[in-house]
Protein backbone atom coordinates (compact mmCIF):
# COMPACT_ATOMS: atom_id res chain seq x y z
CA UNK A 1 0.00 0.00 0.00
CA UNK A 2 0.92 3.68 -0.84
CA UNK A 3 0.09 6.11 1.74
CA UNK A 4 -0.43 9.76 0.25
CA UNK A 5 -0.09 12.74 2.59
CA UNK A 6 -0.82 16.59 1.99
CA UNK A 7 1.85 19.13 3.09
CA UNK A 8 0.72 22.71 2.76
CA UNK A 9 4.03 25.15 2.14
CA UNK A 10 3.78 28.50 3.36
CA UNK A 11 7.12 30.33 1.68
CA UNK A 12 8.96 30.07 -1.35
CA UNK A 13 11.53 28.37 -0.01
CA UNK A 14 10.68 26.06 3.35
CA UNK A 15 12.30 23.24 4.74
CA UNK A 16 8.98 20.76 6.46
CA UNK A 17 9.99 18.38 9.12
CA UNK A 18 8.29 14.87 7.75
CA UNK A 19 9.80 12.67 10.32
CA UNK A 20 6.64 12.44 12.38
CA UNK A 21 4.85 11.40 9.43
CA UNK A 22 7.16 8.75 8.38
CA UNK A 23 7.79 7.36 11.31
CA UNK A 24 3.59 7.34 11.43
CA UNK A 25 3.64 6.01 8.19
CA UNK A 26 5.98 3.02 8.71
CA UNK A 27 4.00 1.97 11.95
CA UNK A 28 1.01 2.13 10.13
CA UNK A 29 2.48 -0.35 7.43
CA UNK A 30 2.61 -2.72 10.39
CA UNK A 31 5.90 -3.90 9.24
CA UNK A 32 8.79 -4.44 11.12
CA UNK A 33 11.73 -4.75 8.72
CA UNK A 34 12.63 -3.42 5.75
CA UNK A 35 12.68 -0.43 3.95
CA UNK A 36 10.86 3.04 3.45
CA UNK A 37 10.89 5.09 0.39
CA UNK A 38 9.37 8.71 0.68
CA UNK A 39 8.89 9.98 -2.38
CA UNK A 40 7.61 13.81 -3.70
CA UNK A 41 5.64 13.81 -7.15
CA UNK A 42 6.88 17.40 -7.58
CA UNK A 43 9.68 18.73 -10.07
CA UNK A 44 10.15 21.77 -7.94
CA UNK A 45 10.37 20.18 -4.51
CA UNK A 46 12.50 17.51 -2.88
CA UNK A 47 13.26 15.48 0.21
CA UNK A 48 16.64 15.45 2.28
CA UNK A 49 17.29 14.33 5.61
CA UNK A 50 19.57 16.62 7.80
CA UNK A 51 20.02 18.20 11.34
CA UNK A 52 16.60 17.72 13.37
CA UNK A 53 17.65 19.98 16.53
CA UNK A 54 18.88 23.45 15.47
CA UNK A 55 16.96 24.89 12.78
CA UNK A 56 19.80 27.18 11.76
CA UNK A 57 21.40 24.10 9.86
CA UNK A 58 18.28 24.08 7.24
CA UNK A 59 18.52 27.49 7.24
CA UNK A 60 21.98 27.62 5.81
CA UNK A 61 21.16 24.75 3.30
CA UNK A 62 18.48 27.10 1.91
CA UNK A 63 20.61 30.00 1.90
CA UNK A 64 23.41 28.10 0.33
CA UNK A 65 21.67 26.63 -2.28
CA UNK A 66 19.81 29.77 -3.11
CA UNK A 67 23.12 31.68 -3.70
CA UNK A 68 24.65 28.86 -5.61
CA UNK A 69 21.57 28.63 -8.13
CA UNK A 70 20.05 31.79 -7.67
CA UNK A 71 16.13 32.79 -8.49
CA UNK A 72 16.90 35.18 -11.13
CA UNK A 73 19.66 34.12 -13.82
CA UNK A 74 19.64 35.94 -17.18
CA UNK A 75 20.96 32.42 -18.69
CA UNK A 76 17.80 30.71 -17.66
CA UNK A 77 15.07 30.24 -20.77
CA UNK A 78 12.08 28.30 -19.16
CA UNK A 79 9.26 30.89 -19.14
CA UNK A 80 7.78 30.06 -15.72
CA UNK A 81 10.76 31.86 -13.46
CA UNK A 82 11.37 28.81 -11.36
CA UNK A 83 14.13 27.42 -13.17
CA UNK A 84 16.06 27.64 -9.95
CA UNK A 85 13.74 25.06 -8.15
CA UNK A 86 13.74 22.63 -10.61
CA UNK A 87 17.32 22.55 -10.31
CA UNK A 88 17.24 22.27 -6.94
CA UNK A 89 15.58 19.70 -7.13
CA UNK A 90 18.09 17.55 -9.40
CA UNK A 91 20.24 18.52 -7.06
CA UNK A 92 18.40 17.41 -3.62
CA UNK A 93 16.30 14.76 -5.14
CA UNK A 94 12.77 13.86 -5.17
CA UNK A 95 12.91 10.84 -2.69
CA UNK A 96 15.18 9.24 -0.10
CA UNK A 97 15.27 5.55 1.08
CA UNK A 98 15.53 4.71 5.22
CA UNK A 99 16.07 1.72 6.37
CA UNK A 100 13.40 0.32 9.15
CA UNK A 101 14.18 -1.92 11.55
CA UNK A 102 11.93 -2.79 14.39
CA UNK A 103 9.36 -1.21 13.02
CA UNK A 104 10.66 2.43 12.73
CA UNK A 105 12.85 4.16 10.49
CA UNK A 106 16.36 3.96 11.44
CA UNK A 107 17.25 7.26 12.17
CA UNK A 108 20.73 8.81 13.02
CA UNK A 109 20.68 10.41 16.58
CA UNK A 110 20.50 13.83 14.49
CA UNK A 111 18.63 13.13 11.77
CA UNK A 112 15.21 14.06 10.49
CA UNK A 113 13.32 13.96 6.99
CA UNK A 114 12.58 16.89 5.28
CA UNK A 115 10.29 18.06 2.59
CA UNK A 116 11.70 20.68 1.19
CA UNK A 117 9.25 23.19 -1.10
CA UNK A 118 11.43 25.26 -3.73
CA UNK A 119 8.49 26.86 -5.80
CA UNK A 120 6.13 27.65 -2.79
CA UNK A 121 3.63 28.13 -0.99
CA UNK A 122 1.50 25.46 -2.54
CA UNK A 123 -0.26 22.21 -1.15
CA UNK A 124 2.10 19.51 -2.31
CA UNK A 125 1.46 15.91 -2.43
CA UNK A 126 3.95 12.97 -0.83
CA UNK A 127 3.85 9.54 -0.87
CA UNK A 128 5.18 6.90 1.53
CA UNK A 129 5.97 3.18 0.81
CA UNK A 130 7.26 0.54 2.64
CA UNK A 131 8.79 -2.67 1.84
CA UNK A 132 9.02 -5.59 3.96
CA UNK A 133 11.78 -7.78 3.57
CA UNK B 1 15.44 -10.04 -12.39
CA UNK B 2 17.11 -7.51 -13.85
CA UNK B 3 16.42 -5.55 -16.96
CA UNK B 4 19.21 -4.14 -18.90
CA UNK B 5 19.08 -1.48 -21.45
CA UNK B 6 21.29 0.69 -23.66
CA UNK B 7 21.39 3.95 -24.35
CA UNK B 8 23.02 6.46 -27.04
CA UNK B 9 24.22 9.75 -26.89
CA UNK B 10 24.75 12.07 -29.09
CA UNK B 11 26.19 15.53 -27.22
CA UNK B 12 28.65 15.59 -24.24
CA UNK B 13 26.06 16.43 -22.01
CA UNK B 14 22.40 15.49 -22.42
CA UNK B 15 19.25 14.52 -21.00
CA UNK B 16 17.56 11.18 -22.53
CA UNK B 17 13.95 10.71 -21.42
CA UNK B 18 13.44 6.79 -20.29
CA UNK B 19 10.03 7.08 -18.60
CA UNK B 20 8.74 4.95 -21.45
CA UNK B 21 11.41 2.51 -21.03
CA UNK B 22 11.24 2.91 -16.98
CA UNK B 23 7.07 1.86 -17.10
CA UNK B 24 7.95 -1.02 -20.03
CA UNK B 25 10.21 -2.46 -17.35
CA UNK B 26 8.12 -2.35 -14.71
CA UNK B 27 4.61 -3.42 -16.93
CA UNK B 28 7.03 -6.32 -18.31
CA UNK B 29 8.21 -7.28 -14.52
CA UNK B 30 4.24 -8.03 -13.91
CA UNK B 31 4.57 -6.52 -10.71
CA UNK B 32 1.50 -4.59 -9.75
CA UNK B 33 3.21 -3.04 -6.19
CA UNK B 34 6.58 -2.38 -4.95
CA UNK B 35 9.69 -0.26 -5.77
CA UNK B 36 11.77 0.06 -8.98
CA UNK B 37 15.10 0.62 -8.66
CA UNK B 38 16.82 2.81 -11.95
CA UNK B 39 20.35 2.46 -11.98
CA UNK B 40 23.13 4.08 -13.87
CA UNK B 41 26.68 1.74 -13.68
CA UNK B 42 28.77 4.97 -15.05
CA UNK B 43 30.67 7.34 -13.52
CA UNK B 44 30.46 10.40 -15.47
CA UNK B 45 26.02 9.92 -16.01
CA UNK B 46 23.62 9.80 -13.68
CA UNK B 47 19.62 9.37 -13.54
CA UNK B 48 17.17 12.33 -12.45
CA UNK B 49 13.37 12.97 -12.26
CA UNK B 50 12.18 16.65 -13.23
CA UNK B 51 9.84 18.28 -16.01
CA UNK B 52 8.73 15.93 -18.66
CA UNK B 53 6.80 18.89 -20.52
CA UNK B 54 9.02 21.81 -21.38
CA UNK B 55 12.45 20.70 -22.61
CA UNK B 56 13.65 24.34 -21.61
CA UNK B 57 13.39 22.94 -17.89
CA UNK B 58 16.38 20.32 -18.36
CA UNK B 59 18.36 22.57 -20.74
CA UNK B 60 18.65 25.04 -17.52
CA UNK B 61 19.54 22.31 -15.60
CA UNK B 62 22.26 20.98 -17.58
CA UNK B 63 23.52 25.19 -18.10
CA UNK B 64 23.68 25.42 -14.15
CA UNK B 65 25.13 22.24 -13.66
CA UNK B 66 28.06 23.35 -15.96
CA UNK B 67 28.23 26.81 -14.50
CA UNK B 68 28.49 25.65 -11.15
CA UNK B 69 30.99 22.59 -12.77
CA UNK B 70 33.15 24.21 -15.21
CA UNK B 71 34.37 21.47 -17.81
CA UNK B 72 38.21 23.25 -17.69
CA UNK B 73 39.41 24.43 -13.90
CA UNK B 74 42.72 24.57 -13.70
CA UNK B 75 42.50 23.16 -10.59
CA UNK B 76 41.44 19.26 -11.54
CA UNK B 77 44.14 16.86 -11.30
CA UNK B 78 42.31 14.03 -12.77
CA UNK B 79 43.95 13.68 -16.24
CA UNK B 80 41.18 12.27 -18.40
CA UNK B 81 39.81 15.84 -18.80
CA UNK B 82 36.20 14.80 -17.51
CA UNK B 83 36.44 15.86 -13.74
CA UNK B 84 33.20 17.93 -13.86
CA UNK B 85 31.24 14.41 -15.89
CA UNK B 86 32.68 12.73 -11.96
CA UNK B 87 31.57 15.73 -10.09
CA UNK B 88 28.19 16.10 -11.47
CA UNK B 89 27.43 12.70 -11.27
CA UNK B 90 27.93 12.51 -7.63
CA UNK B 91 25.72 15.56 -7.37
CA UNK B 92 23.10 14.17 -9.42
CA UNK B 93 23.13 10.55 -8.24
CA UNK B 94 23.40 7.41 -10.30
CA UNK B 95 19.92 5.84 -9.67
CA UNK B 96 16.45 7.16 -8.77
CA UNK B 97 13.78 4.42 -6.46
CA UNK B 98 10.17 5.33 -7.35
CA UNK B 99 7.28 3.83 -6.06
CA UNK B 100 5.22 0.67 -8.17
CA UNK B 101 1.47 1.37 -7.71
CA UNK B 102 -1.17 -0.65 -10.39
CA UNK B 103 1.25 -2.08 -12.54
CA UNK B 104 3.13 1.10 -13.25
CA UNK B 105 6.01 4.04 -11.35
CA UNK B 106 3.95 6.54 -9.41
CA UNK B 107 5.25 9.54 -11.11
CA UNK B 108 3.60 13.10 -10.43
CA UNK B 109 1.92 14.52 -13.47
CA UNK B 110 4.87 17.01 -14.43
CA UNK B 111 7.78 13.75 -13.70
CA UNK B 112 9.71 12.26 -16.30
CA UNK B 113 12.83 10.10 -15.56
CA UNK B 114 15.93 11.19 -17.17
CA UNK B 115 19.19 9.35 -17.68
CA UNK B 116 21.89 12.30 -17.69
CA UNK B 117 25.04 12.02 -19.99
CA UNK B 118 27.49 14.52 -18.93
CA UNK B 119 30.85 12.77 -20.69
CA UNK B 120 28.87 11.77 -24.26
CA UNK B 121 28.41 10.65 -26.89
CA UNK B 122 28.82 7.30 -25.74
CA UNK B 123 26.74 4.05 -25.67
CA UNK B 124 25.74 3.70 -22.20
CA UNK B 125 24.17 0.65 -19.75
CA UNK B 126 20.97 1.34 -17.84
CA UNK B 127 19.77 -1.29 -15.20
CA UNK B 128 15.77 -1.50 -13.85
CA UNK B 129 15.04 -3.63 -10.71
CA UNK B 130 11.63 -3.86 -9.66
CA UNK B 131 10.99 -5.27 -6.48
CA UNK B 132 7.75 -6.41 -5.36
CA UNK B 133 6.05 -5.44 -2.08
CA UNK C 1 18.55 -7.89 9.62
CA UNK C 2 20.69 -4.17 9.36
CA UNK C 3 24.28 -5.09 9.05
CA UNK C 4 25.98 -2.21 11.24
CA UNK C 5 29.78 -1.06 10.84
CA UNK C 6 31.91 1.15 12.16
CA UNK C 7 34.46 3.84 9.84
CA UNK C 8 36.85 5.71 11.39
CA UNK C 9 37.98 8.88 8.99
CA UNK C 10 41.37 10.81 9.65
CA UNK C 11 40.85 14.05 7.97
CA UNK C 12 38.17 16.63 8.09
CA UNK C 13 37.09 15.41 4.50
CA UNK C 14 37.49 11.96 3.14
CA UNK C 15 36.34 9.53 0.72
CA UNK C 16 36.81 6.30 2.76
CA UNK C 17 36.05 3.23 -0.59
CA UNK C 18 33.51 0.98 1.33
CA UNK C 19 33.00 -1.21 -1.77
CA UNK C 20 35.17 -4.41 -0.58
CA UNK C 21 32.24 -4.13 2.95
CA UNK C 22 29.03 -3.37 0.66
CA UNK C 23 30.19 -6.55 -1.32
CA UNK C 24 30.82 -8.38 1.95
CA UNK C 25 26.98 -7.63 3.32
CA UNK C 26 25.18 -8.25 0.63
CA UNK C 27 27.38 -12.10 0.38
CA UNK C 28 26.85 -12.79 3.84
CA UNK C 29 22.91 -11.79 3.51
CA UNK C 30 22.88 -15.17 1.70
CA UNK C 31 20.55 -13.02 -0.74
CA UNK C 32 20.84 -13.58 -4.53
CA UNK C 33 18.46 -11.06 -6.06
CA UNK C 34 17.26 -7.83 -5.16
CA UNK C 35 18.66 -4.52 -3.81
CA UNK C 36 20.82 -3.09 -0.86
CA UNK C 37 20.15 -0.18 1.25
CA UNK C 38 23.74 1.81 1.94
CA UNK C 39 22.73 4.01 4.89
CA UNK C 40 24.85 6.87 6.58
CA UNK C 41 23.24 7.86 9.78
CA UNK C 42 24.87 11.43 10.48
CA UNK C 43 24.33 14.36 8.77
CA UNK C 44 27.98 15.46 8.25
CA UNK C 45 28.73 12.83 6.11
CA UNK C 46 27.41 11.09 2.90
CA UNK C 47 27.19 8.11 0.81
CA UNK C 48 28.37 8.52 -2.87
CA UNK C 49 29.28 5.77 -6.18
CA UNK C 50 32.12 7.25 -8.38
CA UNK C 51 35.53 6.09 -9.69
CA UNK C 52 37.25 3.64 -8.02
CA UNK C 53 40.80 3.51 -10.28
CA UNK C 54 42.38 6.82 -9.92
CA UNK C 55 42.04 8.64 -6.73
CA UNK C 56 42.81 12.20 -8.11
CA UNK C 57 38.82 11.69 -9.17
CA UNK C 58 37.62 11.72 -5.58
CA UNK C 59 40.32 14.66 -4.87
CA UNK C 60 38.63 16.52 -7.72
CA UNK C 61 35.03 15.65 -6.49
CA UNK C 62 36.46 16.76 -2.79
CA UNK C 63 38.43 19.90 -3.88
CA UNK C 64 35.12 21.38 -5.72
CA UNK C 65 32.27 20.71 -3.10
CA UNK C 66 34.87 22.60 -0.85
CA UNK C 67 35.16 25.12 -3.57
CA UNK C 68 30.87 25.89 -4.46
CA UNK C 69 30.66 25.10 -0.07
CA UNK C 70 32.97 27.13 1.14
CA UNK C 71 34.26 26.21 4.93
CA UNK C 72 34.19 29.77 6.22
CA UNK C 73 31.34 31.86 4.95
CA UNK C 74 29.83 34.85 6.80
CA UNK C 75 26.28 34.30 5.76
CA UNK C 76 26.64 30.70 7.92
CA UNK C 77 24.12 31.35 11.19
CA UNK C 78 24.81 27.67 12.39
CA UNK C 79 26.88 28.42 15.37
CA UNK C 80 28.81 24.67 15.13
CA UNK C 81 31.45 26.01 12.30
CA UNK C 82 30.11 22.61 9.96
CA UNK C 83 27.69 24.47 7.91
CA UNK C 84 29.63 23.36 4.91
CA UNK C 85 29.84 19.74 6.28
CA UNK C 86 25.49 19.57 6.90
CA UNK C 87 24.83 21.43 3.35
CA UNK C 88 27.82 18.51 1.22
CA UNK C 89 25.67 15.86 3.15
CA UNK C 90 22.20 17.11 1.94
CA UNK C 91 23.96 17.67 -1.71
CA UNK C 92 25.59 14.08 -2.08
CA UNK C 93 22.63 12.00 -0.02
CA UNK C 94 22.93 10.23 3.00
CA UNK C 95 22.18 6.78 1.46
CA UNK C 96 23.07 4.70 -1.60
CA UNK C 97 20.50 1.86 -3.35
CA UNK C 98 22.28 -0.60 -5.31
CA UNK C 99 20.73 -3.69 -7.24
CA UNK C 100 22.00 -6.99 -6.32
CA UNK C 101 22.51 -9.68 -8.95
CA UNK C 102 23.90 -13.19 -8.75
CA UNK C 103 24.63 -12.42 -4.80
CA UNK C 104 26.73 -8.75 -5.54
CA UNK C 105 25.68 -5.52 -5.97
CA UNK C 106 25.36 -4.41 -9.62
CA UNK C 107 28.34 -2.39 -9.97
CA UNK C 108 30.27 -0.39 -13.22
CA UNK C 109 33.62 -1.43 -14.03
CA UNK C 110 34.83 1.63 -12.61
CA UNK C 111 31.87 2.37 -9.93
CA UNK C 112 33.64 1.91 -6.54
CA UNK C 113 31.06 3.18 -3.43
CA UNK C 114 31.85 5.78 -0.88
CA UNK C 115 31.51 6.82 2.86
CA UNK C 116 32.40 10.67 2.40
CA UNK C 117 33.50 12.76 5.56
CA UNK C 118 32.69 16.03 5.39
CA UNK C 119 33.34 16.84 9.62
CA UNK C 120 35.79 14.28 10.28
CA UNK C 121 38.06 13.26 11.63
CA UNK C 122 35.58 11.03 13.71
CA UNK C 123 34.25 7.68 14.41
CA UNK C 124 31.02 6.99 12.50
CA UNK C 125 28.43 4.27 11.91
CA UNK C 126 27.09 2.82 8.57
CA UNK C 127 24.04 0.23 8.07
CA UNK C 128 23.70 -2.05 5.21
CA UNK C 129 20.15 -3.28 4.57
CA UNK C 130 19.42 -5.88 1.68
CA UNK C 131 16.24 -6.97 0.82
CA UNK C 132 15.22 -10.24 -1.38
CA UNK C 133 13.17 -9.94 -4.03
Amino acid sequence: MTREFTIRTTKRCEFVDITGLVRDGVRKSGVSEGIVVVYCPHTTAGITINENADPSVVADIDRKLSTLVEHDDPAYTHMEGNSDSHIKSSLIGPSQTLIVKDGAPLLGTWQGVYFVEFDGPRTRKLYIKVVEG
